[in-house]
């Protein structure tokens, strides 16, 4: 067996895993359905009332005048820079070079749309203010992604969010937010998604990251918009006769997790504090703004899987069920806080961290 | 309230409906988990025992090398054409003029893939060999919906799917068969699903017509074929995190329903003679050739609807939820054999179709 195997199955065979809010299995979904009757109508092909009371919902907590119910943010978003584009007859957009556009949807923005993206700024950090200031092109769509997830979960400061966008106004420029993580960056900046998306034409957020939920996306904008945005997908193939199995799990676990992300926000400086006190090890961001972010250890792989899987076999607590190899002598991997960090005592939490600060102190040397 | 409003309202309150499996509700995705121990892992993203275990069983049942989970049709065919186009070098397709691509998808095909649709043949008969042979444009491949849904259901003869398929290999012309009905048509053709696939390069079929699932479709194919769509499916936002509670149900219904598809078909040709017996009311095809026929009943709407709605009420059968005005003085209506036809005592069956040629008699010299 690999030693990346052996990580995962040590992982497994933990009591405690630190990330998430526990097995995505089948459970997920009995427990969304065990407390609702089986005569609820199914939603047909965009209509019904589970369908729209979700959408109404949703639109109200986002402060949008209109929301609708996609299968995918990959769909949703697509579907977003498109309806901006034609608007402004203009297919150019902005955005991170390491959106999520870019790097895992296969160029479907390009390919399907074919959309040309400027990737703006810089890949190891956010976009600002002077990035959007200093762009050449013309655009008709500003894409912010926040938090911005491939850099470990980093986010703007609030003012300059407002001023890039004021200038995005200011220029004829539509901006659309990428919330995948919307619901849990509101602790940091202390601001309802009322407030924050009103910064933004167009939102996106999901429902199986911070929320839990099985899949599932919602778009959200001006009632022209909405209606727009229904047209393309039921050309994308996204306008199922059933939604349903998603909706249901979105809306009770929106309900259930929501109130939590300030917990989950609290717990994840927590648990980066942890691993910044460790020998060779930091977190990015150092102070995480939100329950994400990424742990660099400047420890080889080959010497950081065992250390791992000792550790992880003598508490049952798994920090992380896998390792990236960054290059030849650090690895890094992502954390997320959800449901079952606060199930595992500080004690032994603490423990684990000793643990792991020792054994990389102790084979550091054999490293250089 | 409407008519429209008071036949559906007549046609909820009824005590046996004829068509279909039963209501679509919660309760259908309910019965698919009941089983089904909730440690089960979900799929993710295309990948995972449930989604594999399912893309082989139907690879094998439709006799292809590979088979790829969609979330619907729309998206699996738009697929699987632009696949071909590209394959061939050449953006352009051929279709019945009512085929779905064409009428049901805001013209996803060509926005999205800038492919050029040719109509094949006449829209109230299914395409022949004759239409392709006449065809002047090069295409780089030809669609079959087998059965033609919007003409009721309708079949070329075996033979003639025959010729037309050597003709395709022949010309070089790749053949797409939309199977959203393909299960319904097997026990007509008296052919294995694999025996009609093997006259098609590539293949969809769906889980929520004959088969009652929640939503889903498998697209089949070569193993070069089936990757190429893995690519598409994650472009057009349908690789989502989880499709289980679609695969478990379309996997469950289907297990169940396969071997019925026989006992529909003999029930719809049953039905479709209980309303050819009736005065000024005869069924497309006049002879069904799987589980669904269309009814043309010659009596302007205003006078069809309290005729059902009286039937509905005094007998507790219900025919129709809705009836679609075709001119002045006709309307017509769907219909699609499931679960609940057997339900249904034969002499009450019987009664209602007396009762319903009596009534179209009484006010049918009034019509004219």
């Amino acid at each position: 067996m690999s030693e990346t195997n052996r990580l995962l199955q040590a992982f497994n065979h933990t009591t405690h895993q630190v990330g998430g809010h526990g097995k995505r299995n089948l459970q997920v979904l009995k427990d969304a359905l065990a407390d609702l009757d089986g005569s609820l109508p199914s939603d047909m092909y965009g209509t019904g009332k589970v369908m729209e009371d979700f959408q109404t919902k949703m639109a109200n907590f986002l402060g949008k005048e209109a929301s609708v119910f996609f299968p995918s943010g990959t769909m949703a978003q697509q579907i977003a820079l498109r309806i901006w584009c034609d608007q402004q007859g203009l297919k150019r957009v902005a955005y991170h070079p390491l959106s999520h556009l870019e790097i895992h949807e296969e160029d479907g923005l390009k390919e399907l749309h074919q959309i040309e993206p400027v990737l703006l700024g810089d890949e190891n950090r956010v976009i600002h203010l002077q990035d959007v200031l200093n762009m050449q092109e013309e655009i008709a769509c500003l894409l912010l992604e926040l938090p911005q997830r491939e850099i470990g979960g980093q986010l703007p400061d609030y003012q300059e969010l407002e001023a890039i966008s004021a200038h995005c106004r200011e220029k004829g420029i539509k901006l659309h937010l990428d919330g995948a993580r919307l619901f849990e960056i509101l602790p940091y900046y202390q601001k309802t998604a009322e407030e924050l998306c009103s910064l933004f034409d167009s939102v996106y957020v999901s429902f199986y990251k911070g929320i839990g939920g099985i899949a599932g996306a919602i778009l959200a904008g001006d009632e022209a918009f909405a209606q727009q945005s229904k047209i393309w997908k039921r050309r994308h193939g996204g306008d199922l006769i059933s939604l349903y199995p998603y909706i249901i799990s979105a809306d009770l676990y929106f309900d259930q997790r929501l109130p939590k992300m300030e917990q989950y926000f609290t717990e994840a400086r927590e648990l980066a504090s942890f691993y910044n006190q460790c020998q060779a090890v930091a977190t990015r961001p150092l102070e995480p703004v939100s329950n994400m972010f990424h742990v660099h250890m400047q420890v080889p792989r080959a010497q950081l899987e065992p250390i791992l899987v000792s550790i992880y076999e003598e508490t049952g607590i798994g920090l992380t069920p896998y390792l990236r190899e960054s290059d030849d002598h650090s690895c890094t991997f992502e954390v997320s806080i959800g449901d079952r960090y606060a199930t595992i005592p500080r004690a032994e939490l603490a423990h684990v961290f000793h643990l792991l600060d020792e054994r990389i102190r102790a084979i550091r040397p054999l490293s250089r």
